[in-house]
């Protein structure tokens, strides 16, 4: 790994106090000449409710296929901690975190899975990706198991 | 079976309109003089919150020993659907059903377990009997999987 | 979000009489230019049979392709609670709830699958969608596993 | 509903003798104009095997895409049951099942899974469709878990 | 083994009309000195509602400790097949099978577990024990999951 | 219900700026008389690591048998969203909650299982109780399922 | 049925000295001019290293689509059970047993899944499919739960 | 590791003829002042019935409590291997390895569950320990999920 | 925290070459007055075969009861490590961990299972507490699932 | 099998000091001419943090298509095994060990799907494919479950 991504690694760092103060820190591929796939799976996200400003929690999980950038996952990791304080709608703020990571990336392709916990007994799962799977690439299934109430 | 049992199997019946005016018919135990468990498992029940007016949903399971009768199974599919307008607090509304069986059945023993969908994020489970499971007979766990989110 | 949606979050209402009577609120979606699906669970869902007046249970799944417009979460909830004294068949119910939110959101694309609880040792399920899913578009499988009977 | 489907239902009726004598019921479209799909679960299918008399038990997945005609629920169920003292190999049971609902409901597809409990320690299942699935319909996996003997 | 037994297994054998005419086997148990506990599980029971006529299916579980017999197992399959156009509710049938079996077993100890599939959305689980579980043998949970609905 | 928990139903709060500040509500046990017990599961809490300040996650279940008082359960959620700017290691925040519901409520009893997230690859899990569970309550396994890692 | 396949079924038999031994017996297709597809489950399975001598296992899946002759199932029963004193390696054996059903029964298409038992730490899996799958037949996942270690 | 035990350790072996030809070596406990219990699964068991020469399968869970003397585990492998072509009925053949273990060992405690494959649709499982579990040591459940037919 | 938990706590550091090496930091239990349960739950542990030189690895779940100190979770994630290229036997060095453990924390009560990944198809788990489940402490099972082969 | 892989066979052998020294064996394929797939699961898999020096530890799941070669599966293991003192980014070594494979089998096709433990919360999955999978040839998915945090 190289640039920033490995004096970050091994250092606590504080949380950023919102989405736009994070900074996405990029290494370079080491395969860039293979096409491959990379999933994050981040269950322990947090934000607030623009509205009633109640905490919203939500399992994410990203999918992704580098061009010449991986995304360095301990400011994947702080980024995603910047929206604790922030206030954003479930589809809004899913498709944003897809959006900032293509900007940072310019990936070949970029899949998000936002599993949002229910609220009147009602959850949102938000999905979005930036075209059509790219050809030859194997992308699993997210398989994250259907919000089934009780019982 | 015996008794008004058997002349309520297999007709509609209107769902009463209250707790109250819902009929518990009891049919006499075949075996009264062997002591044993039953369970029956309503994972449709659903009542009204009394301060919001909005729907509540549990997955209710209860256990007995009867004494002299048994609880008529049409009958008591009728009460649980009485509570269809009517309001009630999880905590109450759970141990309230366990307490009409019991009035109605005298059994040796009972236990009810309230599993309500979640309000705010937060499920309430409830969880009663009328005293010490009884010496010899044997009672499983209901084994009803916790609430788990998202993920 | 905007219009009505914004006014109703965070207030109780009542439960509308009828699905005819319910409104379902919109709000424009705030990425009106970007693809991507939404999906809503209904675990909560019951209606009544037309014919016998006892209650029916379903577990509801919805995926849409907003194109201008999102359903406000709040006045979904309260549509679907609008079914509690309402008679509809199986198959006609799933339907009209795919349909009504057709009408209203003008989706680029909505799928609906109705579970519902087995009568007679024969749960119904009902699958639709308003045409072939979108290209380019990820619409994860809805997941819920088949009924299964008991052992 | 229509015809004979609404008297039908909430009747106690006779299980047929076999399936020759099962009266097939059907009921028209409701959404005729809408191309859908719905599913029947049946877990508590037996029929007899023909060279040795003894009791085969089945779990049935029925999927169709109905043209002109629903099935009726409960003729559906008295004619799986009339199979109950009838013999029948089970590629020859599953696929005469399909075969008698195309028969009756001339729909645009049907799809039948029959999943045999095991006899020598090796279970078969039998997997019909009528054709192709048709274009633009959403026909998701029966997702009935593969047999696993013990551990 | 010994006795009768020996002679069933590997012969095809007609379903008895009845339970009465069920003829129950059993042979001398190997380790009649030994105290442990067997357990059979037989997921493909039938039997007849007595008021409806219609078709009930359980899953049912049986553990004993045996004292000098053991059951001829395909003598259990047989009695357990001969309910299939036998009418009795599920209470009552459930514990007849248990009481036939200690009648002729004379186990030590004797535990039955009915799993029944739900009627009018609510299944019935019956558990029977002969006395309390004898000290120091090792009966372990019958572990058969709750019924869930749906989702 | 009574005292402040009718009023604060329904209407949207701040959240809390630290567990100190949060208000505990309690409303009288309408079954004061009768003995039994309530769950609560929390799987939305996170708090901040005391020593690098970053997010920590964890998924709470709470079981108590209440003498006089209920916990009001919008006040329990705000009271647990407090902790969302909090440091606190976990063992020592598991223990603080349980004990800061003692003081307020007076139970009989009370259980508190935290089940955290992962910190190098290892999860911490507090299990408290103020006594021995009390003879003739039912008290029901927690039932959170093991950390199991990958694959 | 016809041919030797129905006198098989119904006796005991020995087990064959080797697959070559083995006899597959087939059967006339009932319903030759029906595409459908077959599945058998053999969790039963062991044969030995050729090289150490040691016990293999695997959990066999074998799909096909008959064209004109179906299996019998007590002789592939049979057949599988005469690798049990037969040395194979795990590739060769799971694409032989595919290759000897494929001569014998002349199907439009046949697919083996070997599922082998870990050895040291790490298990085989061997896929094999005649060709493509057919077009218009429905062929569902084999769906066999990965190998996942402990934990 | 002494005695016999490291010298087998990575060799291949010769499966034995049959259990009384297969040596089972044992090691001496390392902590032989500690008491603590030992779990060994094996489910790749195989055994023939003596009735009718026709391959058996059991998944074996032992747990055992050491004196002075551990089971060394491949010839535990080796023992069981030996049945491989030897005739037992169930209950006889999970008992005696139970007892062979006991007579080598000495063990303070042993506990053995064998959890049959089918037969005619119904498994046997064995269960059997050679006393009440220790006082102070920690068994926990053998957790075998229970034969569940199909669906 | 005190002492040099807090300090490690947030650094790299080094794996230490063996167990022997390996420093254990402990921290005053904050709530030394009060009776609770720790889990620690390590699914990366690996260790060498003395024996042959080859890796195992092993998923261990460590319960206790802290009288005066806590374990310093980094320090017990280094400690564990040191594993890496260290040989012991699976039933000593499950032992030997819960023994260092009781030596630097003197806690109330511990408990280990090792979970070690099969060998030649046979897992070994290992089963230590240093006496009774100290009454009134709750100590839920460890529900690690047992090994089950393949299908 | 033929070449060092059955002299491998059985023979205990040292881990490599890394993986350039590892010797990846193979054997001809047995059936060259026909085309169909193989899968390995390595739950065992460790590496080390190139920055931290930390271990790391990844469930690995390898398909492929071979055209002349076999891989040796114990020259697999040891090679898998050389990873447990080396340092390696999960993108990196996940897509090194295919492409070693590649290089020394020169198969058809290759996946490898690389589900690496969390590190900070958030695990990484690497999902590499040679290419499109190969028309005709039947490749099941992975199904390795997603990482689901806790609850
Ligand atoms: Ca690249
Ligand atoms: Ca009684
Ligand atoms: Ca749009
Ligand atoms: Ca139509
Ligand atoms: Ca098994
Ligand atoms: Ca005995
Ligand atoms: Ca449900
Ligand atoms: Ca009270
Ligand atoms: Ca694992
Ligand atoms: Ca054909
Ligand atoms: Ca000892
Ligand atoms: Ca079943
Ligand atoms: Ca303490
Ligand atoms: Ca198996
Ligand atoms: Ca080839
Ligand atoms: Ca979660």
């Amino acid at each position: 790994m190289s640039e920033d991504g490995a004096t970050m690694l091994g250092r606590a760092s504080a949380i950023p106090a919102s989405p736009e103060e994070a900074v996405l820190d990029r290494v370079r591929d080491p395969h860039a000449a293979i096409r491959y796939a990379v999933r994050f799976v981040a269950p322990e996200f947090t934000s607030l409710c623009p509205v009633t400003g109640q905490p919203d929690f939500a399992h994410l999980v990203i999918d992704y296929v580098p061009r010449e950038w991986l995304v360095e996952s301990k400011s994947l990791k702080l980024y995603l901690a910047s929206f604790r304080n922030h206030g954003a709608f479930h589809e809004e703020c899913t498709v944003s975190i897809a959006r900032r990571l293509v900007d940072r990336l310019e990936p070949e392709w970029l899949r998000i899975g936002g599993y949002w916990y229910p609220r009147g007994g009602i959850p949102i799962d938000v999905f979005y990706q930036t075209g059509p799977a790219p050809e030859g690439i194997w992308i699993p299934d997210q398989g994250v198991p259907p919000y089934r109430g009780r019982g």
